[in-house]
């Protein structure tokens, strides 16, 4: 029931489509879609996401006539669909017949109607009426031999990312009493003798929001343990709505893989804990910025590695631009082919928009799309979008299933992401992802293969296995890396790491707690200084890179130092340490380095183990490998915006042209352009 | 029962007075006050704006002997009065005994008694007694020949702009039905089955603030349909609530004519709508900054614009400094007669203060004054404030009804301006009223008579015709610029004009909708950058001037281009384009263009109608014109800072000096010094 | 009952120690504790300041064993204790069965249980459980050997500063009554004439917060004079819990002495109010920056005006870093020491830390401890904080009870706090405590002794009295400040000085109002500025120092101008006046002036008075004095990073070093480095 065994036509390639609504749109209208999407290869389309008020007009009437045809019309122009169960918003009457279906904001402010994302995720009545929803379109359409996937819910956690209402409140000390068991239980882990906190009722306990234990917002709290469980409960309580669905969806139907769309680097949902319940991983891919390739790179990495590598869908990418920012650029020309084919790179079997048509009005008009508001195909927008689509046909099966030979791995840990910014103490400027993509970008710029995975996924095929900021251990994690490095690998952390346990109470002991031992040294104390403040990395022969922000002051126990901090009262302390481990090493970081302490950092790390990739030196040419039945394959993404000229690593084929490459030949690369080579 | 038609000595020259609040004091100040007046040369008192609680002291009790008082004081010494309906704030009694009378904020919190403008529109209880007591007010003073004008409750819509409470619910369901007929009606022009939002019923729909279709703030919404026309409805329900109390006047008083003082470019109320309700506009007069001069000429044409041209009233402007700012400087000397006299340059019959008396308490205590709290007389304020009053007498009536003679129209939209600062995927940072003032500027700083006008107004009259960023179009006004154009005139337009509805769903065909035949192009993309990023405006003969912030990609249809960007990847593709229509233009500009781009882009155009003013070239000189039963008046207005030399345009005599200056004789003009000459 | 009379071991020299919770720790932990403590020269334990949980698991159940055994352990040990009344939060089961306890803030939302300082000061049950609770503690624990001190509560007003909740507005009422009589009086008080809001029931009356008479936040209110009156309601309200627990206690222990902490410059509380009902006063020293030396030593100083002069304590400070700040830095070597004498050198009898060992879990985790996580006391800040320890051990009692020998005089108000900063009209960046720390900088870096006074003090003993913008007039403070100068003494006032009585209503005459006669100047206008628009301030020999923010225009009324205005168009107007009024001066500055400025104007008045301090040209070196039976103490800080030489001013003996000094000798004193010299 995974996607790769799917052997229909439309999954012989790399899928290409996206969201299609064209409930918005009169029946004329569907035949000059049919037409663009012939015109730019496009076979797969996803229906439906927010049907519930059309699909159910109301609570005992269900309308399923203009899906029928919508489906029929898709399917007699040959293409497969994608099913969505059209719960990512509520129809207006469920709101106003069950007042409690609407949330309670981070405020504290019931909410009434209006937007999406809106239900309470513990709302009995949406517990009840979205899985029937879905278990009735499974009834339907399940098992349709041109449905390629269910989607279930949309982009769960949109908007605020939770609920904090008194359902909340009743489900969380259900939760609460089976984490705990006893009250006993709770009040150590939340070490509630603090601030008289000392709970003598389950009944006591209410959500933590800003009329509880928060202030100024959600990282500001007086009890961390609760607001850490409150994250976990609520990233559950979503995952038990799309259990929900997908359990009445199994009931019709048991081979259509399903899924839901991810957000990418996304807080409030601890997408590890969510991913074996996903048939196949798929997000929708909006970066903030248009400079966001290193950013992106890390996004599909980690996405790739909710399922340990498995190939994993781009469900929405905008073909032109988004409508939610203050401001939105256009994709300048050859954009929207590099980050497609980057997607691809990285592990996309499919490459989707959101959306096929432009909507005519609400606050997603003037959202980009394949066909604008007039319906032109001779637009630059579309003739790249049919362009693509030309490639992604030339492409065909060869990379489907391909998988990223790597040998090197990122830890990222959605527990450590709320652990170290719901403290306080600390420096409130360090943000977990800005750490974990500093340490992803010294080793994509270098062309390292790598996968990002979970603390509790096997390390044993890795050689250089790097933990930034592995602030809350939960696990063994400290072990399993002691193992990496004794059988000669190299592992890496770096400041704030092995301070909490799974409650967030300090380890009672030194600093870095558990991998105190691994990497030889220990923490007598941290300064933090405000951002612009520098303190330089000075190595054995001289200063390179500076450190930022948090400042750990190491006695070495064991560890060699590498390099020490050139300035302020600790000048001359060690800032990077390596231990020798077994036959490997353990190399710890004391504060927040910058690019060029990282390069300088990992350069004998990578050499020691081989893992250079072979465009190291060539600015803003990404290359990453797929590996699989049609071949290995390279790619080389130019993100630069002059032409770039380098020596071939390999011979091979490039696949988007049919071009032939040899080894050793000099490649001209213009800016935004993509070689796929087949090796030889 | 329009102002000019009175016959009554007070209006025999511009009004110079204010608002008067005598109930603070005791009455030996009255006769301190009363001779300050007359060394002040002040005629006209704004009577009784906050009283309803001394008018009213519970529900069913009144008391005016207070008010008989200080009317029969202000007459005595042989003023004229204003006189207010007093509803401008609630009483303690009523927002306690009637809690339904405060206001549910955007937040969705409702408010206890407070501040003022503190009824809910759409309250019940408020619209019985707002009405009763303004109709008690007429029955016992309503044709008092000293009585000027009603001045109907009070800067309607200040604080917050609005209520979201259940009775403006209820309300908003009636305003729909009458505007939609039917849901289906309803649902289609709010593009309803985006996001699941199709209503089945009239109760679902709830008012359109942050715990519904609002996020972060008003203009960011779900729904751009719903949160426009609940725009529309709150203008409406506080019209509706001076409508009432007008009606009650008018059962007693049907002659004195009636206002409610505005408040300029004051975006919660669509004033072109409530225009044709009063009987003469007036306005407050409080500009944000110190040198708002060119902002000052928009809104004053503006506000005369709204009743065709008609003189106007500055109902309120501070003689000093103003308190509701953070920072409150105080108006540089010769400042207050320049803005004075500016204002009657645009239109002004009456220039009256905020106020008489310095308050001793709240916050309004350290607002300026005429009278400190000293009541002293030989400050800089009060001599200034006397030597302008002098200068009125002098000039008496002889500018009084006297018009702009405008062959310039620039069109001002309060539905385009809510509707593009509402919309998600443009650019938040584009002000609507930063783009208005921008063309107004250009042509103001050339000095020509223009007009700011509506789109229902006639456009027959000019010759030339701006409409920037006429972004929602609601009639047939492509229709009547392109009847401008056919008769030799020019029109203009710039970038996002023409891209919506009334309902605010994008037109189904090219941008800019029904004006891309007009001005011969078509927008295939727009691009949005971040503030400071600019591309240049290359004209055939080089750069001049830039764009900002949008940028739309034209394809000509017919358009010659004028100008092209200068960078990106669009470099060369135009920016200005000139389509000939009948023997006269259509100029289009696609983006957001500088000072520098729209003074080049006039020249031509002024200089074929003739319109460039006599003293374009001295920067900060401001040129304006009122032609009137008595005589033409140019008024030299000096806003710089050093004296500047220019020649005289015509010959006549300088009204406010008496002295004579022929034409062609060089004029030395000192810092904020006015001329106002009668021309020959 | 006051600190001094204590003849008790532990009282004998400079108290050590501070907050100490070993009810977070297994027993095993107190042990290692004791030995620290030991180590460290640590005598006195705060003990149980969150424990109501603990103490009263439920309504109508005491438990005090854990409470016992820990007192019998610091006992044991030798070690006093200050015990807590245990209520600075409150346990779930309250919160849970009296809803009624938690607060509504300031946005008018009602809490649920969370955080501390979380109880509604005019709660009913918390009126009866709180010195109920207070009650059996110092019924069991009163009168102990080594009982130190009571600490009641817990930094009364901590967090939001208040609650606005409706039993907050029935307890308003009836301190508003008590205040005014009648609403008549009221309604005069309050000049609510103004928007209508004239009373007629005083249910009418709700507190001002966001839902009623404000906008914006706490400073933006429509109604300064109800504002003002709710600040001092609440402080009064929090006091009276504060009297609540101190009469409990007193019904068992009629003699030891209770406190509680104060934190500085507070503004929610009326410290001056308070003062009276502590036997001493102890405050909480958390500068928010890393450089607050000057400031600190201004708080210092107020700390020790409330009660007089009377010696204070450091309740708590940090070993190291705090927690709550966005960036904690820690202190850099020798800071604790230099901060600790400072505080010292300013009148502490104590320094206590909190705390004594980190906490495991929850909001101050990482909070600098005694003892860290690990409990190490091999680290650089325990070094640190025993080497003070042993500092203190050696000066004994020899500085107890010693005073400031001061002749001058800063008076700080905090009505004129509130009210400057609540009202409108004036310049929103002028903060009253930055006014006040310029001032109290320019004295202190002069090495004056200096006292920090209220408005109602004894100004019989100072040569100098400085009244820093004392905007806020509720008493003849006026008078007595002329009778300063009659007697030959110097008075000092600034900008925005005597503007409002005590009901926030103007003075109906020329500003300084009852001010004007003393320094011979009234105010004719206030110009405001931005901040970064400065003026300079011209003397007789040239320009030294500038102006900024606000700039009063004078016209002299017998005073002498010192300096006028450089700029604008009130250039060569006096900025600084003189009067001269019996022997002594009345200087008047009219706009918030520099340092230079500052430094300028207080040359000559220092000069005659004799009050500059010994080592006034070393930049960054502080000096102090303290004068008791145990002699003449000179205190030496140095602030600097750099060493610095300077000439004794007189010899002894440096009571840190055991070191002879004599007067004349060269002193090198080292960065951070103290010299307490006993003069002989």
């Amino acid at each position: 029931m995974t996607l790769t065994d799917r052997t229909d036509a439309a999954a012989r390639k790399i899928l290409y489509g996206g969201d299609y609504n064209p409930e918005q749109w009169p029946r004329e209208v569907w035949d000059e879609d049919a037409a663009a999407f012939a015109e730019a290869g496009i076979e797969t389309l996803t229906l439906g996401v927010f049907d519930w008020a059309q699909l159910q007009p109301s609570e005992h009437e269900f309308d399923f006539s203009q899906l029928d045809a919508i489906i029929e019309h898709v399917v007699a122009t040959g293409r497969s669909f994608v099913l969505a169960t059209a719960t990512g918003a509520l129809p207006p009457w469920l709101a106003h017949q069950h007042p409690e279906v609407t949330r309670v904001d981070f405020q504290g402010r019931k909410h009434r109607y209006g937007q999406r994302h809106n239900h309470c995720p513990n709302s009995p009545v949406f517990r009840r009426l979205s899985p029937a929803l879905a278990g009735r379109l499974a009834e339907r359409y399940g098992n349709h031999p041109q449905l390629v996937a269910w989607h279930i819910g949309n982009e769960y956690g949109g908007f605020d990312g939770g609920c904090w209402c008194d359902n909340c409140g009743i489900a969380y000390r259900v939760w609460l009493r089976e984490r705990y068991g006893s009250l006993d239980e709770l009040n150590r882990a939340w070490n509630a003798t603090f601030w008289s906190h000392t709970y003598g009722d389950w009944d006591e306990i209410v959500p933590p929001n800003i009329l509880s234990e928060h202030w100024r917002g959600p990282n500001h709290t007086a009890f961390q343990g609760n607001t850490l469980d409150y994250l976990r409960f609520m990233s559950d309580s979503m995952l038990r709505n799309y259990l929900d669905e997908k359990a009445a969806i199994r009931a019709h139907d048991a081979t259509t893989p399903a899924t839901t769309n991810f957000m990418g680097m996304f807080r409030p949902l601890d997408y590890q804990r969510w991913a074996e319940h996903l048939d196949f991983v798929s997000w929708d891919n909006y970066p903030p910025g248009d400079r966001e390739h290193a950013r992106m790179a890390l996004t599909h990495d980690l996405m790739r590695g909710l399922k340990q590598g498995d190939p994993f869908w781009v469900m929405e990418q905008t073909p032109t631009i988004t409508a939610s920012r203050d401001v939105n650029p256009v994709k300048r020309p050859g954009v929207l082919r590099l980050w497609s084919w980057q997607s691809v790179a990285h592990g996309a079997d499919a490459v989707l928009y959101f959306q096929m048509r432009q909507s005519p009005g609400a606050c997603e008009k003037y959202h980009g799309a394949l066909l604008d508001h007039a319906g032109r195909t001779d637009t630059r927008s579309f003739r790249e979008a049919a362009a693509l689509g030309a490639e992604f046909e030339r492409v065909g099966d060869a990379l489907l299933g391909a998988r990223t030979p790597a040998r090197a791995a990122l830890v990222f840990d959605w527990n450590s992401w709320w652990a170290s910014e719901i403290t306080d103490g600390l420096n409130r400027h360090l943000a977990y992802p800005a750490v974990v993509q500093a340490y992803h970008r010294a080793l994509w710029q270098a062309g390292v293969d790598l996968d990002v995975i979970s603390v509790h996924d096997d390390l044993d095929g890795y050689d250089l296995v790097v933990a930034p900021q592995l602030h809350l251990v939960q696990n063994d994690v400290a072990e399993r890396m002691r193992a990496v490095a004794e059988r000669g690998g190299t592992v890496v952390a770096s400041a704030l790491t092995g301070r909490v346990d799974a409650s967030d109470n300090a380890f009672l002991g030194d600093a870095p707690g558990p991998f105190a031992p691994l990497f030889g040294v220990r923490v007598e104390e941290t300064d933090s200084l405000p951002p612009g403040e520098v303190n330089g990395v000075r190595w054995a022969d001289g200063v390179e890179g500076s450190a930022s922000l948090v400042f750990e002051l190491l006695v070495p126990e064991g560890a060699e130092t590498e390099a020490v901090y050139e300035h302020d009262f600790y000048a001359g302390r060690p800032v990077v340490t390596r231990n020798a481990v077994g036959s490997g090493e353990a190399w710890y970081v004391a504060a927040h380095a910058d690019d060029a302490a990282l390069a300088r950092l990992f350069a004998p790390i990578l050499e020691r183990h081989g893992l250079v990739g072979p465009y190291a030196g060539a600015h803003d040419l990404e290359f990453a490998v797929r590996q699989g039945t049609g071949g290995r394959f390279a790619f080389l993404l130019h993100h630069g915006l002059e032409p770039v000229e380098v020596i071939a690593h390999a011979s091979g084929v490039d696949v988007l042209t049919g071009a032939r490459i040899e080894q050793g030949q000099t490649l001209t690369i213009a800016p935004r352009d993509v070689i796929v080579l087949r090796e030889d």
